[in-house]
C-alpha cells in the first residue's frame, strides 16, 4: 500500500470539494486486499448537514459497499487530521490504519485538543500515519480559506 | 421546556430502538419555540452504519427539517449520554442546550474520556442538563444487555 496511489486520490475529492464551495477535505476508504471501497469530500454546504465531512460519507458508503457496520483491516485516507467526530466514528467503524495529510492544530482530534485515540473510551485506536503529501493538503486548505477572505473583504469595500 | 414532554419521547424511540434489536437510545430535537423537529433511535445494525446512532440520525434529520446546517437555539434531549462522535456533532451543529439521561462512564464523551466540551477546538459548548428520567434511561439499557447476555449464554449451553 503506498501513498503516492491513494493520497492524490484524496487530494483529488478535497479539489472537487473546494470546486462545489466545500472546505476542501477528501478521503478514500481502502480494503485490506488494496481496493477502493468509497471516495467522498466534503458535503457540509451543499447537503445541509453538519455531519458530512468527507470521512463520514466515506465510511457510511464503504459500510455500504461491504454490507458490514465494521471495516475490518480497512485503511482511511484523509488529507486533514479528522476531527473528533470523525475520529470517534473510525473507531466506532474498527478501521485499521488512518493515514492524513495535515495536522488541524485549530479542530483536529488526534495529535491536539481531546486526543481521542489516547482515551480507553474510544474501544479501538488505528495505527495513525501522519503528515502525507501533507504540504499539497494544507496548501489547498490555505488557498481555500484565503480566497473566502479576499471575497469577503472584496464584497464588505 | 420541561423534560416530562420531551425526554419520555426520548425514551419512546429508545424502546423502538430495542425492538429492532438496535442498543436502546433515543434523541429528540425541539426548536427554541418548543417544535420537534426530528426524533430517532438507533439504526447502526439496520442501516449497517456505525454512525447512525439516534443523535446522529436527529441532527441530519433536523437539519433537514429546518433548511440549515445550523441549529441555532435548538435543543437535544437524548436517553444516554453522548459518545464524542455525538458530542462533536452537536458542537459542530451548534445546538444550545443538551439534556440526558444515563451517563455513559465506558463510551460516553462529555463528563468521561475525552470530555469533548473542556476543549477550545470544540468551537463550541452547549448548555448541558445532565441526569434526567436517569432511572429510566439507565434501567432501559441494563435491560437491553442482560438480555444479549442472557441469549448468549443461553445459545453457549
Amino acid at each position: 500500500m503506498s501513498f503516492t496511489t491513494f493520497m492524490p486520490k484524496a487530494l483529488s475529492e478535497a479539489r472537487a470539494a473546494a470546486a462545489r464551495g466545500e472546505v476542501p477535505v477528501g478521503a478514500v476508504i481502502v480494503s485490506a486486499e488494496g481496493d477502493i471501497l468509497a471516495m467522498a469530500g466534503n458535503e457540509t454546504r451543499e447537503a445541509l448537514d453538519p455531519t458530512a465531512h468527507a470521512e463520514m460519507i466515506a465510511i457510511r458508503r464503504a459500510c455500504a459497499a461491504v454490507g458490514s457496520e465494521r471495516l475490518t483491516g480497512c485503511t482511511l485516507w484523509v488529507t486533514l487530521e479528522p476531527c473528533p467526530m470523525c475520529a470517534a466514528a473510525i473507531a466506532h467503524a474498527r478501521i485499521a490504519r488512518l493515514c492524513y495529510g495535515a495536522s488541524d492544530p485549530k479542530s483536529g482530534g488526534i495529535e491536539t485538543g481531546p486526543r481521542l485515540y489516547d482515551h480507553p473510551n474510544l474501544h479501538h485506536r488505528p495505527e495513525i500515519i501522519p503528515g502525507l503529501e501533507e504540504n499539497a493538503c494544507r496548501d489547498l486548505l490555505q488557498t481555500f480559506f484565503q480566497s473566502i477572505r479576499f471575497q469577503r473583504d472584496t464584497n464588505k469595500s
